[in-house]
């Protein structure tokens, strides 16, 4: 039996389909069926620390906040993100326990509340470039304008011919993670630890100590870093590819398999990874590897024990 | 230094008072104030895992399900529970941490999200009795009858003249907590843990494992088992009162000291707690020392540090 530690970031369709609408049902099917792959690696022996997206969760409950805003005071947006992490924790802690009881394993798991501290002085709040939230037409963003003076609002890709303004925020780069020491503990304790869920509850160095900050950080750099602190000796990024891809979408479109850091630097400077939200994955994985990590992976849910156990994939090496 | 472990449940004004309008700003503010009293206890040596009420928070939730029902699907009481031990689970981490920081302890907090069993044969399910959510017209009572099939609705103390419906849940008797084991590896690790808040996130054990249940546990019921299960030395439960009192309201209405289990069942007997919502407290502290609990003590927050080091309050011993 191995006893590495694989650092897991699951995407967005780990828990929401395309297609889906959104119900708790299709969710907790969504969560079954990445647990059923996380499950077998748990079986072979590996630790597991697993993180998650939180895009759809988050959009939906500031929809309901704003609809209900004459009712209810809205939280702000370091709040909502906690409450995915207790919504998105508590399926993924359910579905994986469930599982591993069938099974006869009694490894605990446990999903925490976790923060993610950033810098106020990050570069990204003064240009905040994440959209997050509903969609709103002219009228409403002239409106929000008013009595959402902290509010930045920007015109994005239309959702329909109307609606074509959304709530922007930044996205800082993640410094550290504020519940480490908890984390390390879990692990060394023998817990599956679910953790910096939608990328960390984001936290600013106040006067007073860490304070919320409205502002989303990128799930895989959180990944990363999580992934770094802990001595992860694999961090794996799961979603809805096998490979980075070369010549991404063109003729001579072509899978990477194992490479360095540095050939993977190479590549990346070429800009393939632009593409289909990849950018960032790459990134993240270059970022663990280069802070010291061993190996970082890309690839699709379905094949994750065999990128773990063969090779399969993308592979980023020291 | 002592090193006895205290299971505190926090009631629902450690979180909101009865004039707040439920903002982050006046929720953290109350958190802090309640963790500034917690973090003395932490600086006497005293190991703490906490516990805390729901209902504002969730309430909220549910009323902005129900503004935003046309454009997003809502989520189940379970999932609800969940979203509220992610923020108020965030909010004591943030504060607690915080606090700690700056007295240069290094003590580490973290909430988990909790899962407690309840029976799905629990009497409860049969005739549900507790409120949860928005007020309803008459109309609209009778609108959810055919759109929310599932949902029980009856009437209450009216809200207004017009809205007299609500939503009525079960809440069933707590039976185990899920994640027992983790919390009994955190505590053993010295980290400070938030658990079971809300009363825990209920579930029943389906064909598959455990499934969430439309319920809603009592956070002190759910409290005083985990005190048991962990073999806390004190279950401390701080509310707006510093005594539970006999004739309560009434001239001669008289505190409760320290009394055995044997003199509070026969007090109890006479009937003097139901009023005032003391009844459940009363009935989670007896709880805890039948099942072998040293002490419960029932207090208010501002005498929480006098009831633990010099007897103050409503004491129960085995």
């Amino acid at each position: 039996m191995t006893t590495k530690t694989i650092m897991v970031a699951l995407g967005g369709n780990a828990i929401k389909s395309a297609d889906d609408e959104g119900t708790a049902a299709e969710q907790f099917a969504n969560v079954y069926k990445t647990s059923r792959e996380l499950v077998k690696l748990i079986k072979a022996g590996y630790r597991l620390v697993v993180t998650h997206g939180n895009g759809p969760q988050a959009g939906n409950l500031l929809i309901q906040q704003e609809e209900g805003k004459r009712l209810v005071p809205d939280m702000p947006l370091d709040v909502v993100g906690a409450m995915t992490q207790g919504q998105l924790g508590y399926m993924f802690t359910q579905a994986l326990g469930n599982l591993l009881r069938a099974e006869g394993i009694t490894t605990p798991v446990a999903a925490i509340v976790n923060q993610v501290r950033v810098s106020p002085d990050d570069p990204d709040y003064k240009d905040p470039s994440k959209p997050v939230g509903p969609f709103f037409t002219k009228a409403q963003a002239d409106e929000l304008a008013v009595s959402r003076p902290n509010w930045k609002i920007k015109q994005v890709k239309p959702e329909t011919v109307e609606k074509r303004f959304r709530r922007v925020v930044a996205s800082p780069q993640p410094i550290a993670n504020v519940e480490v020491d908890v984390i390390r503990k879990m692990i060394d304790a023998g817990i599956i630890v679910v953790a910096s869920g939608g990328g960390g509850v984001p936290v600013v160095e106040g006067k007073d100590g860490l304070e919320g900050s409205a502002a989303v950080i990128d799930k895989d750099l959180a990944g990363a870093k999580l992934a770094e602190l802990i001595d992860a000796d694999v961090f794996l990024i799961l979603t809805d590819v096998s490979h980075a891809k070369l010549n991404y979408g063109k003729p001579d479109e072509q899978n990477v398999g194992e490479v360095s850091l540095a050939e993977m630097k190479e590549l990346a400077a070429r800009g393939d990874f632009l593409a289909g939200s990849m950018g960032p994955k790459v990134r993240a994985c270059m970022k663990f590897v280069e802070n010291g990590g061993g190996r970082a992976i890309i690839t699709s849910l379905d094949h994750a024990f065999e990128a773990i156990t063969e090779g399969f994939g993308t592979q980023i090496v020291g």
